[in-house]
């Protein structure tokens, strides 16, 4: 994959500018409190998805947290419209992009006349994904792993709103990629029950039921309300459920599940496997056959032709 | 106060800028994820107070979060010194700064070549203390809420480090500030005790011994630090405890520290008065003196100064 | 609504007596440690609503403190109904009772015979429903807050025993109602869930479905049952949740059901508004409708008969 | 020891009435909700012990539910002593009384003109000390059993306030006292140590260290702290402390304190003796006989001399 | 039941030996650390009762703590039928085995070489059921006790695992057994809600609805899966519940389950009878009559005809 | 070291018999169960080390667990006096011995003919130390890491007393040994604080002060409490601490205490270094150096002369 030639665009709070030239206050609440949200959603074939119910989301986080964004939903979906089709020319034919709305509550009353800036900070930005360097956890299954620290209970924050407080999850993901820089870290919640890593849901299949962590616990992630809807097509039992590490240690298959990564295997947890002997299993093949119908896009073989070559 | 003319400079990754022209990508992990930490000391009639304690503060929580920041403590102790030197014309005579240090962990590896910046972002700045807002609460007390908010368990990310993470204490912030802008708010801990507010800590005075939270869920503030310091030059008996509700309504005196507000009284808690007939109560008159002594500056008259003429 | 004359009775071991003669000895345990639980229906025209389910619910109550009332669940039904209809004639046409049992351990055997008494104290009695005083709420929608102090665990007492044990119901009323008089609190649970408040259920709208905290933390009201019903009868999709504050910002709508309220809206949570520009929303407008069914009573208008005329 | 003849009075409300015609409306909040706290005293030899400490612990107890009681504590302490001398001529010589303060919130503004009562109920009362029920628990030691029903935390409703909501405790009497009427239950806290039965604290002696469960999750019993000094005048170690079972199984020695008992020995915990040979082992003497001192009365051989003849 | 002549055999490490000679290192880890999980099947008129359910079973708990037992499933399950068939003979006509599987991590590196054994240890081996200690609990229902010591959290070491450590459940077996040694202790978990006892779930019916613990904190007895078939052949509601005193003080049934017992009735909790007046009550009999027909086998008669003559 | 020649003997209830010899019946409870305790001294220079603190620290276990050994404390301190001096002619000069009692409940009623064996299990063991698979330990530090899985809280089982239920403890090696075989796991309680690993405490050491785990959440190590002692001797300020992962990452300097280690340096806690730049740290080396004089032995040399020449 070859880089287009050219510098992507964002939209910042009203003013579609350089990649390079996008640049906050530091005193913006975002930088100095992380007082801020976030969605994301990506592209396959270059078609954004689902960007409805991720704006949706959004504006709940912005409910959450009481901030004003100062935008409909659907001035903020077009918008996002907007930026992605300025930036889909740099996109080579087999990349795609996330597509990442951002709001922080803006500059504090003494910081606005130095940065002559009122209200929120709005920002609309793409990345291009990473196939390459995952596309060997779609080979081989990602390994999973439970780093001591555990989720930010609800009655703290609540892990529902997606924003842009991300130390606990970086604690996490200290721990874990200081073992395996390739491995994902999964929390436990103060209960002990699996909740979710940075930026991605868990998913366990036992006899042949598809389990998930409760929502109250984890971001309700947009692909991981696809896969529950997957499933119920393919007539899967599913259920919402407490699952612990006697679970895990005990699943037949398991998978994560991101905007980006869509549907990718779980190789191991703690370095126990998962008791498959292919990876994927018989029934995740299943949700990722659904998913790229859904998507209508086969983003497996996508992650996979990034493969390096050696 | 008439606002000298000029525009302050911030220390930026080496250079020193003029505020306004102190940006920072927005794709800065202190900005997409909190992933930053900060310190804060004051001046007192225009000299930096403890500015090894801020600064040894700071690197532990450096540490916790595995940050480099690039510089040895004294290289940023020096460079806290030239802001503050460079920015000391700009203040009124009766005026003082806070002055801060933040550190991020700075851009993602596909972000680096965008903006041109390795390594973490490194920022020291002034910013002028807000006396006149706050000179009421100093004459009156602080009025104290609970919200129903609970502060973050260490378990999960721990009070003790100073980092840019702030929605805990902001949700406290929404539900206190909703009902009174000038009251603050102090969440509770997972077992019902009183941690600390949004930048400062709490000590409550019963039965002429002063208590204040345990270290574990609190940020340890050093002006908590030189309270505690100043209660054994008084020869006051001081612990450090759990203390409930119960407690908080029994309280004879009670006050906030912090770096910025030094001793401010408490007037009630959850409109509950402190039993003290006159705010600031004896004890913390004493403590108020000490502390007056130990930074040799009047703070509190300071702030009755700026009690707007009517 | 001018108040019928003559004075009230009430059912004191076996006798109806004039209310303001009905006193219990200083000692009866009720008075000395809450040792005693109650029940409470309603009258709608004058008719009682669910006698039997509030006997049934008395009753398990009873066992679970382990007091035998020395009335079968039949008599103290006819009881009941004899307390009603000699208190009925008071009634202005507009206005309706609750109707109270109470049940207390009584005296402990030192103190029997300085009065007398042996058993149990069993009083059944009437008070006039708060038309007047709660009119606004139906107009305008409750405003819940949520208080710092969570609500007593299971484990410790269960709230689904409906005593007079109220101090942690009252601790809770004491931090809202200093706010706002008119404020309703809502306790969490010590997971940060909703609970109740004194003597009410809450229901929140989420996308369409209806949810309530689990019976396991509040009482199990008749109407908060009644309510179940009629979204059964409706096809409304139900279910009994974890709710929390990310819930609680993004409901749709709210209300709150007791024995007296039957179905009253909520127009905001700590001051967050429920998104439903029209108060009572479209579901909580079925839901009256359909409690106006089950009851054959306009309580509704009812209530908004009596607001006052400026 | 025959009873005196006569009737004792009660303070009630500012009037002297006989005990029998005490009563209060049966609405008044101390009977419907236990919306109402307590304390008591003892005499010794017919002296009131240690009044004021009791009536501060009392005026806490207020502030904590926020009951204004309408009178000073110096007006209290008055009338208990006004209480304590019109009851004494009733008392055989080797008798002695509880004296209790009681404070209900009263009556609800709908119910005062019913009751011609307006402001808090209060009411001061005595009681004759249970000398022969308790003087084998003097001899013996007294059985402690550990129900399974936790004592409320200090987040829902303290246990330092001594309030008449007793349903928590009196579950625990419930499971213990159908086991042994004459066993004494001892609660544990949320995290499983020992806090306090119904009226009572506990000791334990390990390795000559006196220890009793930290006053957060108890009442700080006068007795308790009586003891607490004594320990200091006999150079005993003495700590609050985290006390589970592992602890209690352990103990040397153990004892419950209280107004009424003192100081009296502990035989056995969920029936695992003690360690001492003797009960009360040497340290319970040695606290015993600094008790005497204190109170100027043989308490123990006053109990004892109760036991029945057979 | 005359005992038949001869002596058990025992399937130890791959050898089949008198059971008087099955004997281990003291150093096996099984012995030193617990380190150790089993599995219990029962006959039926001495036919082995889902073996293949129990053996899967085995195999989770060894999954869990990553023990190898060196045997397929398939080896495990033929060498169980082998020692069942051997022992037999032994068996009166009216007497029935249990069959164990137990798997321990067998020896430390260092000890290996000393008792000339590398890999696990592994044991299968039959036990005569008691039928005659507990025929009097089939006939007037077992006594139920809460003891104070809580079930331990799934986050420490899952429930659902049958592993060798049990001294969390004989803490709970001493507090009980020491009060009746016929009774049977249920340990609560950590929020309060009922679990199981040594070896045996619990089952409550409710109006009409039968409950059982949820799993996690639970080991998911084949039996009590059982009994749920049953209650779906039935069209018996049935949920996986929280189940709290309040419920267990208002059971109209109640009942055990273990592989030994099967079904046997319960007659009181903490010495609060069950509603039902007949013991066992209609639900339960249709339970047992179900159970009956599954294993098709009179368990229940055969228990009761054990019954000592007097 | 060249292994002398000779097996070593065994204490088995009662009689002396070879190690290899040395078996316990499969259904000892000790095995079955893990109802057992031990506790395990060790030799310096082949002399035993607080042989009587040990055997106190048992019969504590012992108490909890409510068994009964059969011998008195000076009669197992005496049996293992000679244990030891049956089996230190086999010790090479520079090797030393651990020395383990044992004590099981024996066998349940039903087996106690089949093996002729009444009362508890006792076993008197030595082990040789491992210096060699450890030196490499002294030399560089230990490498802490901290599992997901939860120490057992004492509510459920203490770990103060030395039971043979390790599983708990087991599942935290699992989770490390995987990642590293020569680390060393300590396990956070159910609040997020350090608390101990498989038989071994840890103490910190953070601006001077010593720190060590709440003996409630640890077993209360008779090194821990020798260390405790040294500290004082050297007038180092010493708490006993709530201690998380922001003290973990911020230490200066942190060991391992066990009887077999005695004083071992750790190198880092989740790869986080401590802070001291060389292994031992200044006072972990003075705590060694006051260690040595405690034992008369140069423990610290011995582990390091068995460093394997390369």
């Amino acid at each position: 994959m070859s880089r287009p030639k050219g510098e992507r665009v964002v939209y910042l709070n009203g003013r579609y500018v350089p990649e390079s030239q996008a640049m906050v206050p530091f005193r913006d609440r975002g930088f100095t409190r992380g007082d801020a949200v976030y969605d994301a959603t990506r592209t396959f074939a270059h078609r954004i998805f689902r960007n409805k119910e991720h704006i949706d989301r959004l504006y709940r986080s912005l409910s959450y947290l009481q901030i004003d964004p100062g935008l409909t939903p659907v001035e903020m979906m077009q918008a996002t419209v907007e930026v992605a089709a300025r930036n889909t020319p740099l996109l080579a034919p087999d990349a795609d992009y996330w597509i990442i709305q951002r709001v922080s509550r803006g500059l504090d009353a003494p910081d606005k006349a130095i940065w002559g800036q009122d209200g929120p900070t709005v920002i609309i930005e793409c990345q291009p994904l990473p196939f390459r360097e995952r596309a060997p956890l779609f080979r081989d299954g990602i390994k999973v792993f439970i780093p001591s620290v555990r989720r930010t209970p609800p009655e703290c924050l609540s892990p529902r709103a997606k924003t842009q407080n991300y130390l606990n999850l970086i604690l996490g993901d200290l721990e874990v990629r200081d073992r395996d820089p390739a491995a994902w870290p999964i929390l436990l919640d103060m209960d002990g029950n699996l909740t979710e890593g940075r930026g991605a849901n868990i998913f366990i299949v036992r006899d042949g039921v598809l389990l998930t962590p409760h929502e109250r616990f984890v971001l309700p992630g947009i692909s991981r309300q696809t896969v529950i809807e997957i499933a119920e097509t393919l007539d899967l039992e599913f259920k919402e459920a407490d699952i612990d590490l006697f679970d895990a240690y005990n699943a037949d298959e398991a998978f994560i599940t991101s905007t980006s990564f869509c549907v990718c295997p779980i190789q191991s947890i703690n370095n126990v496997a998962v008791k498959s002997a292919v990876i994927p299993g018989p029934i995740t093949s299943k949700i990722v056959e659904g998913y790229r119908q859904v998507v209508q896009h086969d983003f497996y073989g996508q992650y996979l032709s990034h493969l390096a070559v050696r």
